[in-house]
């Protein structure tokens, strides 16, 4: 790593869940623990990089000297991201963002015995694709995650196409919880680049794979 | 509090939400803290009581000398609460059991791009109304909670009554988070007891209550 690519540099790293309400109580949401966002951006910060981190619902602390905005769903996600979007350097989409949220929001709890319910989704903006799309001149640099349960690296391999990043990390859902992980980093170039160990370690190594973009 | 008649007595509490996984990352949920359940586990923990938490997943760490048996559904929740009853002297069901969990679930993670999903749902176990129903000569001694977001009084005794409960805490959906709470505490002889304060002393006032039917 170089630290003097990074001293100062605007770093934005979403993080966690997005949580979807169905009413004032329930809601759809993910497995994601937010632990690898997290240690992305005190990777960052301990860099010197200016971390903002958009984080979902969480049990974790933010780490010092990260900007923490905190968000419930993916649409509040994607402002908040559009905020700070124009100043930033690198964005890491580290959140696993619902892909759907309930289609209606009921104002009251929804009552039991009135038969079982049918939930209707629709989608959500794909947070990191808009800021992926906003980008110019190839700039902010964009990473982002693939969880997949199947055909892991092709699937990750044509997210980082649709989407339009310069980097992906493809892994399993075993890396949704613990603090150790398996990933393998994909680059736009065509570089791919396996990891196994603690979520610090990947989060260390993205930063030096992203880097070479910036 | 008459700690003699708290001494070695058998507690069962249930706590924090339920989660009803639609597939290997995806799950329907709400927003229970645990707070509450956790804070009558310790309490009765206090007062000399041998204590079951069955819990389904919070960030909170177990009380000392809790015993803790994690779950993550509705259904796990009730297997693992059976197995505790025949020898339970009181009941508290403060867990915000799931009503319903998807029909189906999907063996991977479902995939964007195939239109939105629609979620069947199918209804879970009452757990307390089914611990409730195998009372043998009014023991175990069994207490709930209704989160109510209207007609609050009315809806809570009612389901006291169609549970089969000594006693009911109802309260509204801002008692989910956070550390204080407002709550009406209804017991089976038609008798109310307001309460406002920390979630603490929202223990220490459900067990007062609920001595006087051990």
């Amino acid at each position: 790593v170089n630290r003097a690519a990074w001293r100062g540099r605007r770093v934005l790293v979403t993080a966690g869940p997005t949580r979807e309400p169905l009413d004032p109580v329930r809601y759809l949401s993910n497995a994601s623990s937010g632990k690898t966002g997290y240690a992305v951006a005190e990777a960052a910060r301990r860099l010197g990089a200016r971390v903002t981190l958009v984080s979902g619902p969480t049990a974790l602390k933010a780490p010092a000297g990260v900007r923490l905005v905190p968000v419930m769903t993916a649409r509040e996600m994607l402002a908040a991201c559009l905020k700070t979007l124009p100043s930033t350097d690198l964005v890491i989409g580290a959140a696993a963002v619902a892909d759907w949220r309930p289609a209606t929001l009921s104002r009251t709890k929804m009552k039991k015995g009135r038969g079982a319910p049918v939930i209707k989704l629709v989608p959500n903006p794909d947070v990191l694709k808009a800021l992926a799309a906003r980008r110019r001149k190839g700039k902010p640099v964009t990473a982002g995650f693939a969880l997949e349960t199947s055909s892991l690296l092709a699937n990750a391999r044509r997210k980082m196409r649709e989407k339009g990043l310069d980097l992906i990390v493809a892994n399993g859902p075993e890396a949704l919880n613990g603090d150790r992980t398996r990933a393998v980093l994909l680059t736009r170039d065509g570089r791919s680049h396996p990891y196994a160990g603690p979520k610090a370690g990947l989060a260390a190594k993205i930063l030096s794979t992203a880097e070479a973009f910036l």
